[in-house]
């Protein structure tokens, strides 16, 4: 049986297969995955919201509901948009299963067979996984402590007219933990609207800033409407449940809303109602001071072991917010070489290279913070330490 | 901003457009969406079931879980797979959120632009909608009350080099509730077989049988493991949980299992657990039996009523399961003309045209009754009859 061309340039998650690898470990620390940290999940007020749903519109939160979402959600997303200076209507919101759907359904608004997809590099692999089956030329930028390098990117979008789409992470970005600075954002609409692209502009983390000052969203200064705005509830809520949005023009909602309804009719009803429910009764806001507290101390704790146990020869990066810290080996190092050395010492982490829309840049990798407990990352850094000076 | 070529070809679901129109009319009696009777989803159940999950596994049901679905579901289904003679290891399972995002992922695995997909004519619309965006050429095949008709298949495979992927409903087909012999079901195994095609079986009404002998599925006598089958809870026990399963040959399962990764992660992580927790404490074969009595009760009334009030120009197949009854006009009747007629009278359908993969077959109409009351069948059916008695 023949099977689309497209499966040839597909590759499974390298976060995916590296957490694999850990899972068969027993105990093993894990700096892999991006999970939040299981400290903040939230599980009692959520059995008491869901037996409330359960009770009072239990029919509803396990029916089919419709599939540009449950509309008291959606008035939620609306405030808190508001509130973070992207006034929108609930006909700018679409309802997705994580924002990782949000950016399958992009590639498949914008981009056909052949045509260049522009990322920061490195940029979330994820995203660079749903971007495969469309065939596309996916081309990375690179990027300073500011953000992408806005030179280059020009240069990229003047030399080639196949470019359709931007996909930025400008808030604490995975994989590397950096932001992007009110300049570079503003230089990047100002190129998206001289060759009329759209950018998408995906948010996960970016509530969960420790230090300095907010950065304004590309979205809140798009007086052209052409930045599509992915939200999650995953990394400040629960992300089991599986429920973003994506915010746009009403055009473009429309269009997310046909490609929805092909794709899986709708999201979980009952977690859009757990969520909104949620929402309705507790102060989420809270809820993310919580978990900036605690990221920071693990931050500051995995930073500092990092200085004290790496060899200087490995540079790394200071996160503001988010979850993950980047780390660059020495040239001509190779990370996924290193990473069955680090699980013998049962420690894993993934490997940068994957995170490049190119080859090369295997001396990288991605280390999270957000999901071990603080005696794990100092027992999983000073072993990784171990390694590294014997390696380097 | 440029959108992809494919969204020219993509259009909005009749089904939810048709909800639509239904929705903003006050108590409207709907025939059109394919809910599950609200009579069936066991509201305190789920309650149950959801309080010890959350309270003991309340961080794994919330936090994520892996791509491929949770293990203890998955050999759950292992199970009930093997109870209906189509035995399988847990390699063989891919979890999805409902059997449409299995289809949608089924033509991104096998359909190239330009390719040939061949469906039953008519087939399910929401199928249809999700091969949209893979650019294909649909060609639908005519149906007797047997099933497909196999030489005008063999004649298209014959002339058509490009058919890909061959997708049927076999038992109680959505739109038109026949179901098909298993002499058509093995002569289109030996047709996917003499050219190499995947099958993908979609079943999601097949337990749902209200008289006559069980089929055995394709899948079942599948040897060459070219059978993707797809199974659903949503009809059998809550479709808002939105869990559905893809059973196929392990090579298969594993470009399922990548695509899945790039498309959304995972699914719902709780929404798995409740279904698990619901198959480990409560018989879901008792529900089933249930819903069937209550649903043959409905069929009976909705035909009976249908042959007493329509007009006899008006033909009806006699669904032996399932959820729809199809409703063929006089030649040259137009069904989303009198769709705002039947508004008028409070009534809602879905024009059948839209499932046919070609134009025309506007004469055609899909009446679901498995979501309304009794009385409300009565009161929609005669009402239908009032207008049709006045148009033919």
């Amino acid at each position: 049986m023949k099977l689309s061309s497209r499966i040839d340039v597909m590759k499974p998650s390298a976060i995916r297969e590296a957490g694999k690898l850990i899972a068969a470990k027993e105990n093993c620390i894990s700096f892999a995955a991006g999970l939040p940290s299981p400290d903040f999940i939230p599980v009692d007020i959520v059995k008491e919201v869901t037996n409330k749903i359960l009770s009072e519109n239990g029919i509803q939160a396990l029916q089919y509901g419709p599939t540009k979402g449950h509309e008291p959600l959606l008035r939620k997303i609306q405030e808190r948009m508001a509130g973070k200076d992207m006034k929108c209507g609930i006909e700018n919101l679409q309802i997705t299963t994580g924002s990782q759907q949000a950016i399958s359904f992009s590639a498949m608004l914008f981009i056909d067979k052949g045509d260049t997809l522009i990322t920061e590099n490195p940029s979330y692999l994820g995203a660079l996984a749903s971007f495969a089956p469309f065939e596309c030329n996916v081309k990375g930028v690179d990027a300073d402590e500011h953000g992408m390098k806005m030179d280059e990117l020009e240069a990229l979008l003047e030399s080639d007219p196949k470019a359709k789409m931007i996909y930025v992470v400008p808030n604490f970005s995975n994989p590397t933990g950096k932001t992007w600075s009110l300049e570079r954002r503003k230089k990047l609409y100002e190129l998206a609207s001289k060759y009329d692209l759209p950018i998408i502009e995906d948010d996960p983390y970016g509530e969960i800033r420790f230090e300095g000052e907010v950065v304004p969203s590309i979205k809140s200064f798009d007086v052209e409407e052409r930045v599509v705005y992915l939200g999650s509830f995953s990394k400040i809520f629960c992300a089991g449940l599986r429920v973003g949005w994506i915010m746009a023009n009403p055009d473009l909602i429309n269009k997310y809303e046909m490609i929805k309804q092909g794709a899986d009719l709708q999201s979980n009803q009952l977690a859009q109602m757990q969520v909104e429910e949620y929402l309705n009764q507790y102060d989420l806001d809270e809820q993310v001071k919580f978990i900036i507290e605690s990221y920071k101390a693990k931050r500051d704790l995995m930073c500092n072991l990092i200085d004290e146990h790496f060899p200087e020869s490995i540079k790394r990066t200071h996160p503001e917010g988010g979850m993950f810290v980047w780390l660059e080996l020495p040239e001509g190092a190779d990370a996924t070489a290193l990473l069955p050395k680090a699980l013998e010492k049962n420690v894993g982490f993934v490997p940068g290279g994957p995170f490049f829309p190119g080859t090369g840049n295997d001396n990288t990798i991605r280390l999270n913070f957000s999901t071990m407990a603080p005696d794990k990352i100092e027992e999983g850094i000073i072993k990784l330490g171990e390694l590294f000076r014997d390696e380097f």
